[in-house]
């Protein structure tokens, strides 16, 4: 009942920082136009146009929104630039970005989606800049969908194929399960591209009771259930909360004892 | 109507930085007065005591906020001196702050404005430290201002001059059009002092059909429409996002490559 | 009235930081489940797992924080062992935390509180990680509490002794009077655990009408009132905005002039 007199949520992604005053003025463009909208911020340090740290960053958090929020990504480094920029209904949620394959992991995960074109210039702001669309086109829109607005409203269907990026998955090999890291947390921890459940299945298949883990010449002897499982300064692994398999220091920062970052493999191996 | 029944917005713009409470303690100040606020961050790390900066990135912002936004600033380094507090009314909307020059961009685009000096203690906090005047009376202030307040309540109209802050503005001498490193925003993006109107105008009272920009030894040959007009790492000029000119690199941060700051001069001359 | 009509503040406090999602998913899961809640972020820049940090800043702001105030505080290096969660009732607010000291302040300054052991899972989320009770336990319990629920629904009374942290206080030697740096903020601002009423006591006591004040190698001749009150680059002394003795700088940092940080000793001693 209170939940259908508020304003739907607007969730923020973007590389903009808090430095400047890019994020804040969004929202108040947003706020502007849809002044009963409720707005979260999700993480605006994104590296300077890193699409693939915020697509992976979407995926942590789209999952927890409530349905019907519109999320608005501003990750561009394209802008203006030929490319699109789309209104993605997707699990329930309407996603605002740029087409450049910052809703990959989205997009991948969902059963069917909806993608229109952003092209009718009376949902933008009167003037619109050719270096932010972030706060031109796509706060506006995203403030527009919050208030009501459908979606096909914005545009044609979004034709052929949306840009996406390469995922990183785990690879199956002689040695064992050869995961990566594909993002360092604030703690130091590894987050990898290995899930609890190809996890379980794989130790299934090759009917790996016990494992151990290599990241470069350290060695995990098993998967942890908590950080605090482990001694502090202890080296551990355990499965996060992202359901990804993260290489952890119980009180410490992995990153910084094993000085690795992303991409660093991380080999889960059958213990003889 | 949904906006008629919300207070407005109010915008906070700090020096006080994410590290400590004290933005927190004033946004809760401003909610125990007016529950009904919308509190914005427009940006809480500018430099410690860093007016110009406060009063610069200010000017990026406001523009974008709704009528009726009550702005509270907070950049106040002689906090507990003689120095006044003002309640300023401009463009429509409301300006807390010390005067100390942090309005000096604000109030030189104002048509008109209207100045109150604010005195009245029955719309502070209890106690009023000599050391957080943000948290003791500007929060209060902006929350009663929120709440329908109106600023002549606060305190006499403030009178004799404000104090006023050097505008960093580009000259024009034998070379061309001398501008200066403004801003360095989140991306590197050297932000000057040339607005585009101002370009325009030189442009075409100069006949200077092309132009070349030098920054230090480098050159640039032309001025782009978008960060995305010239190759990765290529550096290049354009007239960004708050209408001024800013140097640039593509996916790059100009700061860096070129290794200079604000107060650096960027010539802007006729191609021969 | 406007306020009867609002949900309570949820406030945040944490040491998850703002570069991944950590934070913005507690408070999409906080509006999924009490979408009238109103969210302030306190602090989320606690050091990683410094629940003595913790402690300090949440004592600097639950004193501004409005009746009815829900604290969500995520400083929780013991996650998934077998730490208690807390829901405690004290000063007419509400702190969801877990049993590791972080409320010690909160506590001794209270004339009397309640404590509830966290323990029914129909109000967590439907899946609860061994990694992340801030966002699976604490936020939805929180969002809950702001919606009304009271907080014995939540579990048992917490029986046997909370968790305390040690808490730092001045000592009464024959120097003089010796505080110690809890906090540096920002600005470099040094502050200690001697506070203005203690300050006052000791100096009534040994009539010590005029005091100087010895960090390292450095000596304050007097108390100030405001930052202010000496010339740009000197050092000095003034209680500050939480109550507390506080050596700075006008202008700069005293952290970086005297090169200290938490745990170096003030001495205040009685001028000959």
């Amino acid at each position: 009942m209170a939940s259908q007199r508020r304003g739907p949520l607007v969730a923020l992604l973007s590389d903009l920082g808090t430095t400047d005053t890019y994020v804040g003025v969004m929202k108040a463009v947003i706020l502007g136009i849809c002044p009963t909208a409720r707005i979260v911020d999700l993480c605006h340090d994104i590296a300077p146009q890193d699409i693939q740290q915020g697509a992976f960053l979407l995926d942590t958090a789209w999952p927890y929104c409530p349905e019907g929020t519109v999320h608005l990504i501003v990750v561009d480094p394209g802008v203006g630039s030929e490319r699109r920029l789309l209104a993605v209904r997707a699990h329930g949620q309407h996603f605002v970005a740029p087409d450049n394959g910052v809703l990959t992991y989205v997009l991948a995960s969902a059963r069917e989606f909806s993608a229109f074109s952003i092209e009718r210039h009376r949902y933008f702001l009167p003037e619109v800049s050719q270096t932010f669309h972030g706060r031109d086109i796509l706060a506006p829109v995203a403030a527009h969908l919050a208030s009501g607005l459908p979606a096909d409203s914005l545009g044609p269907e979004a034709t052929g194929s949306l840009q996406w990026l390469p995922v990183s998955r785990p690879v199956v090999n002689e040695a064992g399960l050869e995961a990566h890291v594909v993002h360092v947390d604030r703690f130091g921890n590894l987050v990898t591209d290995l899930s609890e459940q190809y996890f379980i299945t794989w130790q299934r298949e090759t009917a790996s009771d016990r494992v151990v883990i290599r990241v470069g010449d350290s060695v995990i002897e098993e998967v942890c259930l908590a950080y605090a499982g482990r001694q502090p300064s202890e080296l551990l692994a355990l499965f996060g909360s992202t359901g990804r398999l993260e290489i952890a220091v119980n009180m410490g920062s992995a990153a910084q004892v094993l000085n690795v970052g992303r991409g660093a493999v991380v080999m889960v191996e059958a213990r003889a």
